[in-house]
């Protein structure tokens, strides 16, 4: 239990509000502060410490990313005995998925510690997401693997992830596809070639477009849902 | 050193033969054999124990490939501590590249261990890389994670890798393409619009074709290097 009594040099530390926020989100006090530091600096708000290398938080974000990899692949591994590895690669895709991220950074009240330049207003919301990465990164460096897997399976897997939410919700690849499509910067719409409203059987036809070419088709009594199996056709066809 | 020393249970084994195969790739003895057991069993080989399941490597090759991730990403993110993730996720993804995975297990001799059905002669090559990711998995299960990190960076990253050609290495896009057109099921083929032998210029001028649509195109004085600067387009027009 000592993680949960004060150390002295929380007491003498110019970051003793960090500490005592960091003990409040996170239910430990850090031994290496600086990594915490790091892990809420969005690049908005950090400084160039080396020819076009930032102190931002994106080197831990990078890490962090791989740790929660790791170990929601060891909790669905143990979680599924008998399911095959493309069950535990889909279900891996959406606990991890950007969204979840930015879910569970807000749940954690990381926002709140997030340090980035106020004059830009509009900071993505995975401005939130990446903290929650770089978090996991800088406790895996200051309190090592086994740590930080416990600390994800107790104070965020079980508690956080609706895991039956998980396992029945469908993969949203409209979102996937447009986050493709932003990255690429490419332009692209749903064109109506059949209105459901207008339509004899009721269907909505759609097209896809990506930079004037067809990329997926499909048909539903839902535009929504056309609009996914679009999306869907598209990101097979693109291989995202 | 207690790895070292040979069990009492390793005398009495049925298993005693790939106990001590192991210790000699490996370095150390197993706890639990079965573990090592299901990563060198190829799905050619496995049998159902499950509607559905099969006990072969494939679950822990996984779980092997997420641990492989994290333990090269932290080597990374020490190793280079003035390079921005875009570094160091090119780094990573040239480290634990397919190819690199089954020269790696072709190095320790993890062929030999296969479990594979004999009957089928033309295994890819990839069969050997799978079974190191899983026997990864099979490590971290059976021993942790500090000691499958310890394990990689001494036995493998250390003596296996050669990190200076890792750096220069250009990433080849033409096998990463083709792995891509093999896993759709699509056609492609290089066009040469231009023979370099016969033209005035000496320059390729190639298309790469995908279902008859053209989707790269590159000149170069090497048919070779024009191959790949066209699956390089290829490969950012696709997103792969």
């Amino acid at each position: 239990m000592t993680i949960f009594r004060k150390p002295l040099r929380v007491h003498f530390s110019p970051d003793k509000s960090l500490h005592e926020s960091l003990r409040n989100i996170l239910g430990f006090y850090p031994d290496n502060i600086a990594l915490y530091k790091s892990a809420f600096r969005h690049s908005s708000a950090a400084t160039l410490i080396k020819d076009g290398i930032k102190d931002s938080n994106e080197r831990l974000e990078f890490l962090g990313d791989s740790v929660i990899g790791t170990v929601v692949a060891d909790y669905l591994f143990k979680k599924f005995p008998f399911k095959d590895e493309g069950f535990l690669t889909k279900m891996r895709s959406k606990m991890v998925s950007r969204n979840q991220h930015n879910n569970i950074a807000l749940k954690l009240g990381l926002n709140k510690l997030i340090d980035a330049n106020k004059d830009r207003n509009s900071h993505p919301s995975s401005i939130n997401g990446d903290a929650y990465e770089a978090l996991i990164g800088a406790i895996y460096l200051d309190k090592g693997f086994d740590f930080a897997k416990n600390f994800m399976l107790t104070r965020i897997i079980n508690v956080h992830i609706d895991m039956n939410e998980v396992e029945t919700k469908e993969v949203d690849f409209k979102s996937k596809f447009i986050e493709w499509v932003q990255k690429e910067k490419k332009e692209f719409r749903f064109d109506i070639v059949n209105d459901g409203n207008a339509a004899a059987d009721k269907q909505f036809l759609l097209n896809l477009i990506v930079d004037d070419k067809v990329i997926g088709t499909a048909q539903h009594f839902s535009k929504k849902r056309a609009e996914q199996l679009c999306a869907e056709h598209a990101c097979a066809e693109l291989g995202i």
